[in-house]
């Protein structure tokens, strides 16, 4: 039996719920949410088209000690109405690190052991502060981290050269925020660097690069949230740790080199992070990458 | 290529959407709603899903003309604050109609002549005002009617028995709406009829049918809106439809005898209403199809 | 982590695990055949598919020892060059029965105690062979019995409808085999049963009945064996017990009246028969279940 | 709706139906085979499940008539018996290019102008003459090539890491068969190029690259056929075409550079090869793909 929880059932945590709900990505799936009527709401919405599903699920409201042996428990909480005019996730840092901090010791409390995969923001932060509050060893602690940004640019690359978002490699890196970058020398389709494809078919990577960062916003402003294309990295990096897929995967993860979470690839299983490359950049992608772990430490501070 | 358009991207909309592009259930997409911010920022919220998708899918928004070859159009247009306080869909009517009026007549304008399924409420009515504005064949013309309440029925009664809602056949005949009722004399579970059931185990039938009726303003009054079991009911019929599988399910269709729309079984293929045989229902049933063919009109003229 | 082994790679075998490998049905799945080099072939095509499928699986050859903690292990074991010119399956008993014992006898040494699912010859014999030789409970031993029959019927009564065979409701019963027989009491369509229609539609049902029972060698004389349907019908089975979905459904379980196995509708779950309801028949029709009984047990006897 | 028909109803042709069936990737699946008996009995084993199925597909025998309006057309045809021991494909030729031309001049004369897809082997020879007797544009002819092999090389180079198969990138060029060869310089795992892997890992890149170019004649040796993981290669085109996907694959297409038909990636859509870029090689690789159009060219000549 996989079990999964979902702590913060607001629009990305409802979208992940019946992401898995739909697609059968579990047999039992426990909703926690602070709103009794509103979890209580999604729970009967879900059980309502048991019989129009083609998988057998069982989804309902639950408490942290239906936890305890749960497979993964994702943290979809958030205050996203914090989230300040010009996209940073910052703004939810004051409200959702306290939060984090009991569902962590809530979590700790029942004797959770699983996988904890963090999309709440800003989620190197966040995600950090969960692993300190469970005691997990952090290779199970992750955040969906840029896997979304990488998509994005994934979709912003293969729009320019008019193939299938999922025919393009690469990563983007860092924060997910203000400072993440597209790491370029990793970027390739067909075996050719986006450098060369830029090259050849005169595009802009800088404008290409900065389109995918704003996708988020441009989402958010549109309709007062974002959660479909996060909800599916969210799901995606799911179904990885639960067939211990050991599959590459970029998330947020404990990096030694800065002692903090921030977004590179690592080999993802049942186990969270189970091996970890070095993940070949140029001199300036690394300067880059600390610059980021750097913005990172210096906005907790910041805002907290 | 299957084609497919959804016309307004609310909750409902929007969710019917997500399905199509997770499941892979389309090959183009065509979003259409009055907000073009809210209406782009969905479809950019797919677009950045795609990388992650298993199936391409085109998603993009468009306006009428686009959906002149599209093999199904569905109306998830609504204005749901409307609903009332005791749950009454009629209380959507009078905003409704009109915009269903003018979706028909651009789709009429623009040739359409695929199937147009209809969820938005009440969802008798405004199936009914589509087939007129349209002028399209009325076995062309379907609404999701008391798909969703079957669903619910089947829920409660699954519950009752401790048994997946899959397991149990049966109808909610009539009006998605208050006059509706769960036609137990079609109601087994394993070839036994729900009031054998009732009596072996002591159910209590009219609580079960109040459940099912009520589960919607439940799920409404906790959120808000309902999204999730309504989106899988459209999207089992968008299914059925495309694939023209000739399967039986529970519609609002046009009804000779009633001369309007409302909901009993039919079968369902690449034409809509592909054929349709008399549901056996006992005297008393009829009776309470016929009262809630006439409470559809009454509330209709009252409302308009 | 959902773990399967499937005993016995022939057509039927890996057709079974090609289902469960494209379509993720499990996290593991173990695969024993007495040919070392057959299995591992096998094995290895799975595996050559895995940079193309969607989901994860680790798909091995293995032994029993790797059983011990699976959830499902599923019989595929048989002679089927042994079926008779007139498809009579007793013809497998002979070699199938001890294999049968000697994989009980194999499953119950390493303490397996998940659910046996057999699917192996003549099958209403072998799975209650299996469930001697485990000696596990009678409800975690089951065997697909008449699904397939079943399957069959939803088929030929479809076709003569014009409608989707999932839209026909109702079962064969008794015996997988030729004592087996419709219990037309408990096939409808759309609410209305199969005797009605015969008399509207003017349906030859005897004709009907054995169009579905002699499909299977319809089949089978014309590529020499029948692997896809019945696959289906195994892992429609093994998702219902993976989910603990208590969804009914008609397999070959433990008669206490007749004091063995035979086909009728239970509720399966995690736990294998998880309820079991008495099923509504009429006089003539339980006549032919105590036959089809007679007919199994007298069979044994004389093919022993 | 998505009409699809596969030509040559052996291990392959059915195990690439039962994939198209048991997904739904289709609406309609026209099966060809010269042995009417056994083709009718695939088509019934499919229709026997089909109440078992979460989607409705048409599935049924036909004849070329019926595929004048197909999508796409599979190529299934074969004589495995005919290949060599030591695995030469061409061993097939002088009995598959006769049946080819037959049905390339068939398909021609129903006005087909869909998408051929070519398994049957030598495929890069087939391809090219269903090419020539179809008449069609050289885009809408394409064999799935060294797709399968590339699948077979992520295989042993993801075992060789430890990670799943599908975090390997790269591609194996030139024919199926014996002059194929890995193109390192395109293979990479999270960034880093296989040459750097095999470096840090004491990887013998040769007895890899031998590892799967032999994996076909392994699953052949044990079980007489190979047909799983080649299934899906071409089901895995065959959703790319379908859903007009523009993703880039491995496919056997035709190279002005050596003026026949040859593996190498392209974007593939609704239209087959709808854009097509040069593949960054080494000057070895240019060589060893060059050479490998040769041996194509020398083996056709010599076999036929």
């Amino acid at each position: 039996m996989r079990k999964v929880g979902i702590v913060g059932i607001g629009h990305v945590g409802a979208t992940v719920a019946h992401l898995i709900v739909s697609q059968g990505l579990a047999d039992e799936l426990v909703l926690i949410d602070k709103k009794p009527e509103k979890v209580a709401s999604e729970a009967l919405d879900f059980s309502d088209a048991s019989s129009l599903l083609d998988k057998h699920i069982d989804v309902h409201v639950g408490d942290y000690p239906d936890l305890a042996d749960a497979d993964v428990v994702i943290s979809a909480l958030g205050h996203i109405h914090l989230i300040k005019p010009d996209g940073d996730r910052f703004g939810e840092l004051k409200a959702n690190l306290p939060m984090a901090k009991q569902v962590g010791a809530d979590l700790k409390a029942v004797g959770f052991n699983g996988v904890l995969l963090a999309i709440s923001n800003p989620v190197d932060v966040i995600t950090g502060i969960y692993q300190q509050a469970t005691g997990l060893p952090s290779a199970q602690v992750i955040g969906t981290g840029t896997y979304l940004d990488t998509a994005r640019l994934k979709r912003v690359f293969g729009e320019a050269l008019g193939v299938d978002p999922r025919s393009v490699n690469g990563y983007v890196l860092g924060e997910h925020g203000a400072s993440q970058f597209a790491a370029w020398s990793t970027v390739n389709v067909m075996g050719q660097n986006a450098r060369t494809w830029a090259a050849e078919k005169s595009l802009d990577l800088d404008k290409l690069e900065n389109d995918a960062r704003v996708g988020g916003f441009t989402v958010h402003s549109g309709k007062g949230y974002t959660n479909f294309a996060i909800a599916h990295a969210a799901v995606s990096l799911l179904q990885i740790i639960l067939s211990d897929a050991r599959k590459e995967a970029i998330v947020s993860h404990y990096n030694e080199d800065f002692d903090g979470y921030i977004s590179s690839p690592a080999i993802i299983g049942r186990g969270g992070v189970v091996a970890n490359f070095d993940l070949p950049l140029t001199p300036e992608e690394q300067d880059k990458l600390a610059a980021s772990a750097k913005a990172i430490q210096t906005k907790t501070t910041d805002y907290s």
